[in-house]
């Protein structure tokens, strides 16, 4: 009987070997990856608040500077870069015995957890913004958020679509790209700056917030028109017809079937016994709402969001609140230092001769992503005395939204290397000029000492 | 000039695409597989919970319940297992355009993105645990917990190998592999049941903890040692020296080095203004620790748990407990899902002929798997009236200590089938048994009533 016990000797498989021998260096890449993130986020968040910028400004730069821009710390996988490139894995090869062949795959798979937990990042984020929101105050300025929304679309894919066809007779379909990149304002930096200056339930945040999500709505409609047209030089109507159904009913469907849930929420919470009965409760329904937008191809922050504004009506709000805070702390700068190292500011450079004919594009469309963003300010109706320059400003940043757009249409092989650096130059630009104006646009004194007070805690 | 803005249409790469359209397609399935995770250890631990059992017992067996035992819905990559049997994958291609070619990347990309999670989940579990525990107390019953440790590593090491050789005529290496197998305590299970029942802090908790601690360090020691046994027939004495001096000098040098730099941790934190100072302090401090433990072929939860320690002596102990209690409810769940859903009880199936042999193996490995641990309260000394008993039941447990011998011993062809699936047995019914009794032997009607005080709150 016991004699076959030694028989399977050397005819295992080699994969699970592979897997057993790597998932350590795995986890190696991960946690170094977690420290680099900490430190950038933290170095580069407490020199902005010294200098009176906001702290997620910092942690972008922070992104930047350790990424494949400057110093290749933090990269991602790409066409060009295999891991031999990266700081973190040369450290990794330094303080392990990983095989030369595992490299690659090592990066990989701790670039694509570093990338989930970024995205988890931002779904938690936008849980918490969503929580920290007053959906009634949302609704209310409902109207005035739609027009901003929908002019903040219009003009600047108009405007920069026609002016790269007339101006720099780009053909018409990467100019409808590059046009529709300039659509869709970044929720997270604006959402994270308007709460650092405690404006975020501010009609003037309200009306922001209510229409940076129409605009993300309305922004990925676009980027799914566009990525269909660019893919077999037509656009689908049915397609278009089922996201824009599908955008509209899930956020109005979930937002009023959340609220009709809430008792069953609160019962069940108030059953539970064990550890973690309200927050696993709260992950759980955001969750899935987000894997719900996910899947229904809109954005899972759009869940997460939805998922929040629906438990601000709950009574355990303010319980929830502090125990999504750390949560927060150490999901969400991993999303803005991610957001940084990914972006590659060296086709910024003037010195490049090849970089000219992107600069002087890209100089136009951050012109057009300025302007078209600013005007929605003036949109705004029956607020008197509203900070109409503020909504305008608060439309600006394009973040990680402009950033997909750039990734989406230079994968699908419709923009150009220059067409792409200039989308990206744009994408930059508006995110890193929009903080510190916002905030200046919103300046007043007791908003300061506010601040200070707040951040010594 | 701007002729060439189209000219890179399609002579992009492949990778790029492929890499764009799955990455929505990783976070749909990691979103998924946390609710999964979130749902299944809400309802084992509340159950438990009902019933008076440990909820990590529950958690543990809902993980079963899920996993590849059962239902299959959270199932980890194998040699037959490319995702086509993972209901969380066939969810995903129901709900989603994913292509068939796309399910094996997907899948193998969420699963090592749910195990880095389930790792951090052990790795923050270890972190609380030290910052809970009393680094005094542990130091003060230092002598105790070695002895219990060593006489818990040799005892079921010496009779595991010597039955298998002379009771079951096991070829050598392979018994020697079991024998190590049954010598690594999991400190996380039984510090999570310690915690549940307030008995972490008590001189039984501190002297299991202490000994769990090194026999964690002698049982990867031992894993190395027959590891490079089964690979190359020889132990290498250089490598077994190297192990024994970089464990030791880890945690004492870890401990006696953060101690010293406590005050400046402290100032640290106090000149940092931005949100989350003390946590991602706290977490850079753990995550660096864990970092260097993983690098020296240590475990990454010796890194954590001696940062934890650390901090413990901190001022803001109490604000960092705070702080890291949400984190964990949110992570260490996915660790004990994922230790249950891995594991594959089929093998346990009495009714199946082929697995005759190997039970009457896992039920000889079980019985010197308890016996071995229990003759570990009887060499205490030097402490009247201490519950003797509870220290040899809470060094039982093997948990996923046990199942990364199994794991490795599987990997490298040592072990066959049925001594495979007679080690699993063996620490599926060390790690279920363990817990009821653990609790049964410090079983106070205050100690009840504290519970059901706390749990309830």
């Amino acid at each position: 009987m016991p004699s076959d016990l030694f028989s399977h000797r050397l005819t295992q498989p080699l994969l699970a070997t592979v897997a057993a021998t790597d998932t350590p260096l795995v986890l190696a890449g991960v946690l170094l990856s977690l420290v680099v993130i900490y430190v950038g986020s933290k170095i580069g968040g407490e020199l902005c608040d010294r200098i009176n910028l906001p702290p997620v400004l910092g942690e972008l730069v922070a992104g930047v500077v350790i990424g494949v821009s400057a110093f290749d710390i933090l990269v991602f996988p790409s066409a060009t870069e295999d891991g031999s490139g990266s700081v973190i894995m040369t450290l990794l090869q330094l303080t392990s015995n990983i095989s030369p062949e595992s490299v690659t795959s090592v990066f990989e798979a701790q670039s694509e957890v570093i990338s989930v937990l970024a995205e988890l990042g931002v779904i938690i984020l936008l849980f918490e913004i969503g929580l920290e929101s007053d959906l009634k105050e949302l609704l209310r300025v409902g109207p005035q958020a739609t027009v901003v929304a929908v002019v903040g679309v219009a003009v600047p894919f108009t405007l920069g679509t026609a002016g790269l066809i007339l101006l720099f007779h780009t053909p018409v379909v990467p100019a409808i790209f590059a046009g529709a990149a300039l659509t869709a304002t970044s929720i997270g930096i604006t959402a994270k700056v308007l709460a650092e200056i405690q404006q975020l339930t501010s009609r003037e945040g309200q009306i922001i917030i209510g229409a940076a999500v129409l605009d993300d709505v309305l922004g990925i409609i676009v980027l799914a028109v566009v990525a269909s047209l660019a893919r077999e030089g037509t656009v689908e109507v049915g397609n278009v017809v089922y996201l824009i159904v599908s955008a509209a009913a899930f956020l109005v469907g979930s937002i009023w079937l959340g609220r009709l849930l809430i008792p069953v929420f609160e019962t069940v919470v108030d059953g539970l016994k064990t550890r973690g009965q309200l927050l696993i409760s709260a992950l759980i329904f955001a969750f899935i709402l987000a894997y719900i937008a996910n899947v229904i191809q809109l954005e899972a922050i759009l869940g997460s969001f939805a998922a929040g504004l629906v438990l601000a009506e709950s009574q355990r709000r303010r319980e929830l609140e502090e125990q999504i805070l750390p949560i927060a702390d150490m999901f969400v700068p991993i999303f803005f230092i991610a957001v940084g190292a990914r972006t590659d500011v060296s086709v910024l450079n003037p010195f490049v001769p090849e970089n000219r004919e992107g600069l002087i594009v890209a100089s136009f469309l951050l012109a057009i992503a300025i302007f078209g963003k600013l005007v929605t300010g003036l949109t705004v109706f029956g607020q008197p005395g509203i900070n109409r320059l503020a909504i305008g400003i608060g439309m600006i940043p394009r973040g990680e939204v402009g950033l997909v757009f750039a990734a989406v249409g230079s994968a699908s092989g419709v923009l150009s290397k220059s067409l792409n650096a200039a989308i990206i130059v744009m994408v930059i630009f508006t995110t890193f000029l929009a903080p510190p104006f916002l905030r200046l646009a919103f300046t007043k004194p007791t908003a300061t000492a506010e601040i200070s007070e707040e951040s010594s805690k």
